[in-house]
């Protein structure tokens, strides 16, 4: 059944799907169960208020949608506006672009907002649409954290602050996928409309749920929006919620009982020890790059991402065969460069249940695949550069203090 | 983490999800995985090419969606139907009423056939409809193969007939949610265009993935389909099919092994030979009902379902109570009476990777609780009729004879 | 690796080792730690103050050794006896015979007291020996609480009562393998001097854990036994109790967290309610026996076992017959008949974590493969038997009340 | 139930128990069986037949106890040897130490040879002693292939040429806890008598199988043998191997199908490229450690360990606070000092299913530690010249490449 054999464990690095934990591949190792006895709605309930958490939010209203970060999106879009309506989208990597692919096949006219590859949205642009729509026809602003394609962070509080700037009435769309409950992400605050995100990527759980919270302004819209709809539609949701039994159709119910095991681990490192321990691993890893006399695909340093860093390689090298050999010789999963940056980058993914020691690993590993495919890496650099900073910033594991 | 604790098994006889075999519950107990490495791919092609056996298909293509069976009905019609197109659907019980809320929500002109609940689709309507409709304006027929709520099954091979014998190009979609790979299904045979079932049911997975398959019609009728569809657009995995890497976005590859074990397991035990048990547990189950002096909420012997037994009680009854006490007391999960029988019926399901013994511990449960809330059962009754039948119908396990 | 396929679920009806709570498999899916670390140590304490409850005994000492019941044995005889010295050890079935045979070949003077078997020990004799011993050569009286092949529950109180009557110095050792946590059984009231259990007995974990508990007059005992031991020895253990890392060698990391949660459900259900369980378990399977017209093989009302029951089958079958086909057809595993009794009984175990519909259907299961072999069963009869008794003692389940 | 949460994965580093791959923990994740039904026999014999190509025997014969080390030191010993036989062991370090103070115990009269901690095995001594005994008295050379605690591996070889040499009849007893299907291990061609491992250890499995393998002179001398036995007696294991039924009491079922995904895993790799990946392992670390400027435990290279390496460190560090650092602030497991070395050095266990990325890991972690306590080591080096190393010694991954 283990069609590829390897000695030890994988060493999984891409950004997505990201490493289990233990305790969740455990709470996860049971058979199905009846969702519509009383066991299922009461830790059902317990996870619709729980997830609010890692969101920042006490108006919000979450769905736990089985399906993936696509269908997350194709939720959000559905639910809250109508074809022809115009969305700005800012095009900046892989990721925001399938999602402006989508916001276009769903018969939004989308204004697209494009940026290099490596660079963050470009919010001058957002802000001159902004003032020029005294006539409120821009109905959404849609935008992705953290474009995992690039490892490039965007600013959503300044995002808010020319809505609000500007008094637009244009619903705030974000695409979290590869940045809630890692990244700093705060909905309430920011005054985010939709927030998304997948159960692979930093609750470190398997695929299969997209979990979309939906503040009040888009409730509210979501009865008007006339976007074709019914599996992604929150209406049935919303009647299953009010009768207390959730489920407009079957939920998985091991993705339920990891869903819960997730959010108990988050909670007790703490969301903010989580946020900081990304942090850390980001800052090492940006300084193994540099070390190894590498550039990173993100171009400023205020769009640094913690999740992810892509990392380019010289003209004369093909990022693809690093990844390759890092799959035959170690185990290792790294993530490829994509379509614009397909052979220019290959992909740390630093994101979800991960420690110091599973990343310097990793940077060890990159460093013999990089002297391997021809460039002159000084051996240990890389991990010399990350062990200083780590030395210096011990991570808080509060059970263990 | 489990809410509700009660000394040993849990036994699940509602008609999905289903008891999961402890080799697949091993296969899918694993870390994830990067879905771009080798290993994946090469898992994903057998997957593709063994899962239309258990859909008797050779020409078909098929779809391995993370959804549920909701989503794998609205990938069935999006792709292949266009806003206003004709169906004509049949309602005979609960799911069938869904599908066709679905239909009707997708802008479909959906011609509804019904039948009185615990009857079969009325194929004499469908026939005239045919025989009226010579400039062909009715685009689909869809129908549930075993309408879950009553414990309905049609029979498709007429569907069939009717459409050759009235040379009707119509596409022929069918629910095979709680059929296929536990009752006799034929899709080339039956010339049917799109045929579809969940991971939770006759597969006896967790939910998480709908099974969509599609025939050569079907594909080419998804050309020109004009239903807005993103995530479940079928173009996008015949996109990545084409390239060999099979996966538009991430899969849940933890069901992607479970799918392996099912499907190795079905066939080491042999699809007839699970078919066959399907039919023996089935009939077991009839014959304790009739012997308890209850009725099959089914009202003709035809449309006997071998997955599904909706039992009928007697009026001064309410069937809610028998699940309810059945789970509280006995650690004994039946389904609900739905909408039009809610506290009319209630369903042992047995359907999935289920034995003798299983079924027969949940037919002196259900004895007790008959006794319990009222009804004159003679106790053992129905156990005495269902092993006088089982006892004369060896069951088949191959690797034990 | 599942050499030998059949559908669903196996039926564990042998009185061990039986079957594994989900909680407890799911406690169990782990990989292993470091013995040494912080963790390990205040996971053991806990069990070790906890696994007493289970004894009965605050003033008891517990060992988790990694062994069987047999190294259990070992370990309660090398551990307080020298070679020679006398033991009255109980002869009633083929583990007590077991027992015998390892005091012989530890080179005790065992003084055998013969039952026929299916009667409990003759205390009688007892009695008169303990009269006879005004000398005190006596050392030891072994005892078997439960006679696994046979189902025959020993009365200890009474044991007790005589040493107390003829102020008998004598060690009390008591075999509770399948009896403790299962049935009555009060270490500390009853004088119990050693008391041993296994891991996949009432415990309902798998092999692998032998639980030894000395009273304080054994560990007194233990510091002049001249048997020789070592890995058995309690000193070792001692030693590390006291340093406070606990293990002599290492243990299963699995098992120490599945005993955890085996701990935890007992609790939560309840001790007593255990007890219960298992006694509403045992007189239904012997009010099934009875109705199926079959001797217990059990004599007296006053030995009946409420863990496993040894039905004897008339002449003109061989109960290994009822054995083979129970686990061909039926996927079910009933105890073979031992020894004397071989060919001649069948035993049903109802130990461990399992319910009222569980057990009905093994009895089904029996029923139709008593049948089959030819003994004229009236189909139903048991199970009637069996839900008549059940169906008016409800089942205490805390949390669903 | 995790007492001590930390995010990421454990870095286990002891040398045993060792990590566990996920095939063989999934293979475990079951339910337990009925070990006399005819499935566990049929899979035992399969084991029996592969477990003698790790120790490369051909005419020995298996036994899998459930015990732990100590229990297959029990074993080895008093199936062969009668009370005050002489026995020839080696001191040189905790765990011969161990095994010397159980022949003690068990009564044998134990010649020692000493050696400084650090050193192998004197086999001038055994030379001499050999020579001198032209009576015979030496009845077993016993001997600790690999000691855990020093890192000291000894060529067995040498020992079998000196018995030999001198044509004395000897038994050869063999500790291969930390060695056998790790390290060069050749039972037939060694002639060694008894052989044994650890579940734990190499073969990556949980604690609980002790794996003893016997040669026909070794069966031969158990037959008299007065050595008092019974859980540990080899006889009635070789009663139920003539029976078929294998097991004289009740084995781990979840071990056996352990044991058997853990065979099978070695032999995709191949049992030399097992061997090849820790002498690559062990080389990488000895190259940690002197790039580090301290010294190796070992005190000559013929007796380097490619299984663990005990590091000294200078008199002003306490080893014991880098292991507990390491626990706090990596989730790292590091090997204490034991005994004499308790403080002086710390232990890096490269044993079992192990790989490259996660060696690195492991001593860039040491690396910090060595820091964080006041040593001034160079970040990075030790990283460095182990990848230096490894980069030119390409795994050898079958059925990667």
């Amino acid at each position: 059944m283990d069609y590829v054999y390897g000695p030890g464990r994988n060493h999984l690095f891409v950004p997505g799907p990201v490493n289990i934990p233990e305790p969740v591949i455990r709470a996860m190792n049971r058979n199905n169960e009846d969702y519509r006895s009383p066991a299922v709605p009461a830790l059902t309930k317990t996870l619709l208020e729980d997830v609010k958490k890692i969101f920042k939010t006490t108006t919000g209203t979450p769905f736990l949608i089985p399906t993936t970060g696509t269908g997350a999106w194709e939720s959000a879009l559905t639910n809250t506006l109508s074809p022809g309506d115009r969305t700005i989208s800012f095009l900046i990597g892989q990721f925001s672009l399938l999602w402006i692919d989508q916001q276009q096949r769903l018969n939004f006219n989308v204004d697209v907002v494009e940026s290099e590859w490596g660079q963050g949205a470009n919010l001058d642009i957002l802000a001159s649409k902004l003032a020029a729509d005294s006539a409120h026809t821009i109905k959404a602003v849609c935008i992705v954290h953290n474009e995992t394609a690039t490892g490039v962070t965007n600013d959503l509080s300044k995002v808010r602050k020319l809505l609000d700037e500007y008094r637009h009435p244009a619903l705030f769309l974000v695409d979290g996928v590869s940045s809630i409950c890692a990244l700093d992400f705060r909905m309430d605050e920011w005054g985010v409309d939709v927030a998304l995100t997948g159960s692979q990527k930093a609750l470190s759980l398997p695929t299969g749920m997209g979990i979309v919270c939906a503040s009040p302004k888009a409730l509210e819209a979501s009865k008007t929006a006339r976007s074709v709809r019914v599996f992604f539609d929150w209406k049935d949701y919303l009647k299953f919620y009010k009768m207390g039994t959730f489920w407009p159709y079957t939920p998985s119910i091991q993705l339920l009982y990891g869903l819960r095991a997730a959010l108990d681990l988050i909670f007790e490192e703490g969301l903010e020890n989580v946020i900081a321990r990304h942090s850390r691993l980001g800052n090492a890893t940006r300084l193994a790059v540099e070390a190894w006399g590498l550039k990173n695909c993100t171009q400023k340093e205020e769009w640094h991402s913690n999740t992810v860093t892509a990392v380019v390689v010289p003209p004369y090298i093909d990022s693809t065969e690093i990844v390759k050999r890092g799959w035959k010789r170690y185990n290792l999963s790294l993530g490829l460069g994509l379509n614009k940056v397909a052979g220019k980058v290959f992909r740390i993914g630093h994101l979800g249940n991960l420690n110091e020691l599973q990343l310097l690993g990793c940077l060890a590993g990159v460093e013999m695949l990089l002297k391997d495919v021809g460039y002159p890496v000084k051996l240990g650099s890389g991990v010399a550069a990350a062990c200083a900073y780590l030395q210096n910033n011990i991570p808080l594991i509060p059970s263990r203090i």
